[in-house]
């Protein structure tokens, strides 16, 4: 159980997109722990409230660190990820949120194609400690932080790092933060693990495409879980069991989690299928991860107390 | 500060469309309460495990007490419902769950039409107390009761009973509990209130579009807010306020409340419009109501800690 | 087989909702022709290209004549409704296409609601005879006349005149023209036949939400074909057979048209559903009627040189 | 202006993914003309109607050919390919439709994520030659053949070759056909033009997700047109310009569509943005590509005779 460091020196070039393809920054055994410095969504590029997005921001966002090989996974296994501990790094005001044009839950998109004028380009930049993020006079925010955008790599494609799906991606769930531990399927050998994009804090849905993006040491530990075949991310803390669906429309990434869901409690807790549809229909919980990347993310768990 | 009684005599026939057509059961003055005697939301035609719902369920479903005609309300104001008390009645077990053909979040339906066979019909039927409700042997589920369905009428529609829109209807919004209060659009004289189909407890998107129906003794007190013109429903407790949409896609019932929220920030709290965008970002909260009914319900709020 | 008129006068107060609440303005026998004075979709309420939408017009939109009572019409029969003739009516310039805020399909929406500003009101008057429309003095647009809004009565329910249903509605469907039939489910005694909102012409989707509206005289026949329970509305022309789905998001109401043309297939022309499925896979067509409505409408056809 | 072959030799292997990152197969001037040898969508694995496509079929559908690196085409050009000719080749029966569990446009899939049974696996072969397809005894379907997958690379990503976007991709257009043009964004240099997955005919939405799936003999033009800088595909015939849209839901991609045409007729046509949306209001034109693929595609066009 060895511990490493991947500090912006040893990673080099980030990444913008997800796949097999880069060598791997780093090997790792089953049970090894890693501290990574990541960088903000925006690679530090917004440094002031006056910077306008359009014109520092380049044509990819959200730098991944990674890959990082893990020796010994294989397809058909899975990542067991643990979020250890995240930690601010930087200058202050290191935490940065913006109104990005034709990005974000209420405005028109590239996607949701419109004819409206973009909204305008807003900056606001925050003071980020383990103590909160102060927003203005009277508002603090308490530091909350998780790993908004962690993968394993797909067998063939390469993902740009906006996307979630069943690789996992940018799921930007509050769920994957310290003390939890996200599951990923391996789709390749060494399973290929990127990760970045921690936010200080985030509300529900993400909602207009930029939580409180702050750079961070964030230590994970990584173990290989062999012969579990997931085909989606699942989250687990000391209280639920998530299962992650990231789609459009919204409802099949509720779908997708929701019968996820049902499976894991069919195959690791003896429910019988309907009986567990029903029960979920009673207690199941959903979180609305995001409601602005190219697939909205949705995670649906259910209390241990009912497993 | 009048109490009223609607008990199932009084209402005589239910209402599985909800608008300004039929008589008032009730006059009441604004800041009167009434005890409402509801049905579960089959009327109470399935009463054991063996009854296969398509064969004793009619055309119709979910049955409506009212339409109340509270004195003074109008056109442009408000109607504040608050829900003091829901007691279960009837005979046990008085809960019901079951399996609909075609309904559902997990199954094709009559929109989402597809050609695979339709899920078996399964009906649970649960004794529910105060205390809970007893799933099987190793699981309790508290009890947790609301009102699935509160309307207002349209002005000129009579919507189903099934559907939820910007007249409330069918949410099946768990926040809609005892201690909350419901804000509806006041759309015709009287406002004409109608109310029904609570829940022992639910989970979020109500999984199988059957929670656990019961027939209920309902307290509510009602409130006319003069001159407070919503586009939509909002929901109001100790902790929170809350923006609720209803529509499909998903996407559309969280766009609809989270601007309805944003507006609402702006209007009543001092917010900069888009302060309050990025500030929700950060803190707003996400409850999805139902993924099953014609349109899906997203409530979207914010803790009174920030206003 | 006799002929009625439907004039303004006889008409009275035009209808914005479609249901079975009002009183009959004319009772015809199955096989009876109907010549009806429709309005536009404003009432004439644009007179000018002056005339800003937001200060002309009211709270509702698309009048419609009716209900016509057709004797003999019962619950779980269809409605056969040929569209004989359509003449333009009114003085010049009689035909309206325009901007209305938050309207449209490349605009946010009271249901994609955003905070984009809203593109500007813009009209545009135009002379329309059955030569054609001038739209400047490079472009001379056919006149090819439809039926926008042509409903049965649901049994309970009142649908504003906007909305296109599984009872027909709002459907902006191009093949609901001189020649064609359209097949509409009757759901209560007398059927109760609505109709108006005739457009001179139109594209795919109706992609601003206002096609050249006029008002105009209609000519129908109407047929009661007994025991013909439509799930949803067909169209029948001299070259095909359209099954007509109307619901949001737009894949549902593809779902829902092509599910009805398979069981169209299966029921009346000798297909094995299975083959009907993998035939249309290589034959059907798909007309996107309104891609603007609170439902979005898609016919799916197939031609009859296959049947 | 050189003629060049593509055979299945000169291929070797096929590509299921589409990207920047193998080494291409074929170096070509702008100008030139290439034959290339396309698998079908199966690379051949279905030969007859007894083999069950979960057990021939491996991990990835849809073999590409290419890449074909362009000479000179560089970021901010255009690609205009045009479909010279498509001949099918191969032993009969060399056509293939089937239904592949939880894939379809009727059916529950992996997005669309249900608790419902799959469909059956249904294999159909055809004959397949340049005079039709003889579907039965009583049907045959005219032989209108198209290219249903043709991408330029993306610059990072890797995109498989199931889902179409702003690059291409599995459109499953029949627009693209002999005697039209696509258009396609060059995002690296060389652009790396990839194509396969003929289909003999196919109606719109593709519906089962299976087309008459052929081996061809294909003929395309490649020419770069400099500094033409697209968003989304785009297609001409003599009668038409058509913007192409991919995405999820099916409204995203009309929106698309229909803006980047907009968009067009203003850059090239002379209009006025306003002017243009009301226009293409009445007579643009909307053809469903697919409603199957992880993206749905829409081409929307209009008419030259406006232009």
């Amino acid at each position: 159980m060895a511990s490493h460091e991947l500090t912006e020196a040893d990673q080099g070039e980030y990444h913008y997109t997800v796949g097999p393809y880069p060598d791997p920054v780093l090997h790792i055994e089953s049970g090894d722990t890693v501290t990574v410095e990541t960088h903000d969504a925006f690679e530090g590029a917004i440094e002031t409230e006056d910077d306008a997005p359009s014109e520092v921001l380049g044509d990819y966002l959200n730098p991944q660190n990674g890959p990082i090989y893990v020796e010994g996974a294989t397809p058909g296994d899975a990542l067991a990820v643990t979020i250890e501990d995240i930690v601010p790094r930087g200058d202050q005001p290191r935490g940065t949120t913006c109104m990005i044009a034709e990005f974000g839950g209420l405005t028109g998109t590239d996607r949701t194609a419109l004819l409206n004028d973009p909204l305008p380009e807003v900056v606001k930049k925050l003071d980020v400690t383990t103590d909160g993020v102060r927003w203005d006079d009277e508002r603090v925010i308490p530091y909350e932080p998780f790993v908004g955008t962690i993968s394993t790599a797909p067998e063939l494609n390469s993902v740009d790092a906006l996307t979630p799906d069943d690789h996992g991606g940018n799921m930007d769930l509050p769920d994957v933060c310290p003390g939890n531990t996200v599951y990923l399927p391996v789709n390749t050998e060494g399973a290929y693990l990127y990760l970045g994009d921690c936010h200080a804090n985030q509300g529900d849905g993400e909602l207009c495409g930029v939580a409180i993006e702050h750079p961070t040491e964030t230590t994970i530990t990584v173990d290989v879980v062999e012969d579990w075949d997931l085909s989606w991310p699942r989250v687990e803390s000391d209280e639920f069991v998530m299962s992650v669906g990231s789609a459009r429309p919204m409802e099949d990434a509720a779908r997708i989690a929701y019968r996820d869901l049902v499976d894991w409690l069919v195959e690791d807790y003896g429910f019988e299928t309907w009986d567990a549809y029903l029960f979920l229909t009673q207690v199941g919980s959903v979180r609305l991860g995001n409601m602005v990347d190219p697939n909205y993310t949705i995670g649906a768990s259910v209390s241990k107390e009912y497993l």
